[in-house]
């Protein structure tokens, strides 16, 4: 499907599983670093039949045949799911036909992996948190997690003021409770609080919507490799 | 210390740890398609002080002051470390002093874990096995683990032509025999075999020089997010 | 939802995913010495909107909505999902609000850690067992999986007499090579092999139907319990 | 030795391995929802041989030889061992020949798996805490594991009113602190206690003797099928 | 205990929990290099209750009391549980009020796993490679465990010189098709062929009962260090 | 090497890597018990090059060569490292050329393995529990890991009383929020402290260097065994 010799460049479609347009602005507004001026288009599109939030695994779910078209129809040379539930990640790649699709929680944690010995996660909510450990033991990575602290917010009121001194004091249970010596910010639109809060504990803090663009823009840029 | 208002532009800096011409040039030679028109500045230096191959253990903890030291005294933006020991990881990453150290075993496993269930590692030595196991349950990622085959050269011979057979060989018996589903090429300069494996085996092949120097290239143009 | 006072008996819903009327069949075959004269009525039903057979991970994914719709819907007390991929059962158990939704993989895995030190699981294809070790690792019982191993076939060839040998391979090589003690059975229709499986092994054979469906009775007998 | 054909009906024996008689009314109250019309019968019965509670190590191995001893010489078709030791299982299960033998432990954790991402164990003391840490690593389920609480009592005390603001204080101590979110009742004579922990703490809570028995009655009723 | 002032020196007490005279003598030979001059004297005895050959889990559970009875009455200064079930090891300790008592499998293993990365061991039979698969995973060290391959002999068949070369084919398949690269004699009567083994196959080979008795010289050594 | 006609008497080199003359003192002492008669000579020894103190992971890394160095120089029959952080263990294997070389963490751990079911350990600094977690999971120990509290101590502050309370503290953290019950003493000059931590918290206390010691002592004894 990438077809280098034509004029229509590389093309990253970044999609916010939930209808938040807070939520997706937040996205975008998080990848500017990783546009580059020859480099490849990054897009971020909200899914529009997603729900306002995923707060539930139902919300999760109910997301993963859209999701599955949306990726079938659309010509990018790569996708990213911006929902830390990563939902429907493998029947992605089937529908992706060998284009390379990222989550964010698998890009978010990873990234995390090289920065400290235990991650910890900054969750949405109780039933986040229980998500995420199944999440975490399907990766195989229960060795290197700390744990999950919820700050009880829908995904649209993470992107405001409002909710910065929560995060912070999730972020700190963390580390000083838990264990954990890097965080990962577990919800795409905490991207505006990364700095203040890695200032805050003084501990490396991971936006995973811009770890999964960044590993798309590498996989994009090595496809062509021989 | 990445200063984008100046003149210099940010600079990646890949460090072969053992002083094989060879190697150091396909590293090179692989790395092309992540140097960007306005991106960050990719070298790839030796080290002077190493080995001609790295074979035993000995042979990588004898290059971890060298390569801290030259960590150290440059000023580059980012710095990967080339051989698939990881040599000196976390000792390079304190004399780092906050900059980015990515590892070529770390980050081709990392990228490995998103392209199948179970990952397994072409070593260069029986010795080399021994050392991944280690690597593998240091990094508390057994459980995905296929397990390591070896074709017994050195670093330098993995470059020719003449050692591809042996190469989809050993990624054969990993797929069939110790039921992998995705494969990391166990030496820096392996790249120029990485897409005839791919199609001999029908399996993703990842070359692990290429996804460190991705994750670096990420790092780098994310380091300035507020 | 349940209503003991009522005249209604307690009744236990299996919908088989998939819309084969020949696995729908075997299934209800396989439940017959779990009917009890006055116990919970137990019914097989197909799901009309399931495929022929799953056997990719969309196949499983597209199910699980009219899965968790179905659920919500109907006043049983219990429910089994009776697909080898658990498909959906988490969302399946939000749509129950309580009541106990049973998956055939998860029960016919859990009895065999009671039969043995290690489970092998007779996988349909090649790409079930990637997903059963996605499983396995998701329920945190790495430790005592010995592996899959494919007959390739779809779900309504497991029915007949035809496939009977390939099974009986798969579950020796499971315990010859793989190190298995107890087999599971790993796709709904394979019922009437279970016994000459046994026979020819040696070692315990689960057919995880059945155990579904006999934890679904336990827990339907005992909600009323103070 | 199950014989349909017979007039006899099938019969589950429970073995209280100590000799508390409170306990062993506990448990044959907490099984009347699973004494069907038709059913197999249902028997508990102590051990004259055991202690009155078993509080050490070797209180567990003192009461294995007779436990095998008992089900040798009984023609019971499947056998329960009601101590949340699980002491002598697989020596049991040696010698029941074949019959079914099921663990109170193992099956109350099995159950628990079913029902939340990590499971926690109300334990009668300190030295029942770690014998329990023991037994989920040889059961290789230490990644669900959430941990055990102590009551800091015998037996015998668990069955009175008196003990159960201490249950409710470890189960949600359990869930609070540790991360459970469903609790396994450590000991054979809590049944009483079930549902008002249950209420209180707002998450699923396990009486094992009842899941065990319940998995043996399925065994019992799974046997003659082809 | 221990008294280092009075005339009695310390003792150290090797149960062989068999009664096979050819294995305890077979063991006792193996320790000459452990008694010192002035060292603990080290005494090698049978139980008299013990079977032949201890090979199934009962034969193991059988001399549990007997050997916690053994080590409550004896005034030894540590002891030594020579079989490589380890039977009773925990209630051996309660017994022991505080003095050592160390497991043959248990010291055989540690010391494994500072000799390579992947510890196999030569088992008696079939039987003991399950006891020994649940054995290790109690102990935790399941991701350093290579596996078990047996010889199918009884224990007391061991000691003689028909055996050899099963064992080097044992020990070679544990390196070979395995991945172990140490090995460990799973029976407490192989000492003389230990050095004929690792020579054989060019990787360490360890003695079990050497081990455990080692351990408690060094024990026994350091009791009295303030 | 060892050469048991010979009048040379056996001899272990105690390789203390830091240079402080309070911590080799305190090693020295602690070995007293493990020095008899006509057993191996016991030789502690400072490594010139090494730092005052290892604090950092470049600390330890510094330390490599030189230790590797100093083994291939020394005609001792064993070497102990006598460095919590077991720095340049594998390295030292390979200089040692065959004859045992023993880390005091990975011996201190081991003999936890056996008094407890969850070792705790107590650390130097909040570094040292970053790096010990990493050399948890690199043994494959995780699961019997309850976790490591500092006291924020340098090496050479270990020895002396003022310390002692802190020690305790950080000791019984491990104990009763961290579930340990077998505690490690993380520094090579923590000995003259054992006994006291052990009488106040009423747990088994292990101090490494006396059981790398005793380790290499049965490892000498043992070398001649046919």
């Amino acid at each position: 499907m990438p077809d280098p010799g034509s004029i229509r460049p590389a093309r990253i479609l970044v999609i916010n599983p939930n209808s938040s347009r807070t939520v997706t602005a937040a996205i975008d507004a998080a990848l500017g670093p990783l546009r580059l001026p020859v480099g490849p288009d990054i897009t971020v599109t909200a899914l529009p039949e997603g729900p306002e939030s995923i707060s539930s695994q139902q919300d999760a779910d109910r997301v993963v045949m859209p999701l599955a078209r949306r990726i079938a129809e659309d010509s990018a040379d790569a996708f990213v799911i911006a929902c830390f539930s990563d939902p429907g990640l493998q029947t992605a790649r089937e529908a992706a036909a060998g284009r390379p699709v990222m989550g964010i929680a698998e890009w978010g944690i990873l990234r995390a992996l090289t920065l400290g010995e235990r991650f910890g996660i900054v969750a949405l909510s109780e039933g986040s948190v229980h998500r995420q450990r199944r999440m975490v033991r399907q990766m195989g990575l229960g060795e290197r997690y700390a744990g999950s602290r919820p700050v009880e917010a829908r995904a649209d009121e993470t992107v405001g003021e409002a909710i910065r001194a929560r995060l912070i004091t999730a972020a700190r249970i963390l580390i000083e409770r838990d264990g954990a010596d890097a965080i990962v910010l577990g919800c795409a639109g905490m991207a505006p609080h990364r700095m203040a809060i890695e200032r805050a504990i003084g501990r490396p803090v991971v936006e995973p919507c811009q770890q999964a663009v960044a590993a798309a823009l590498g996989a994009v840029l090595l496809r062509e490799v021989p």
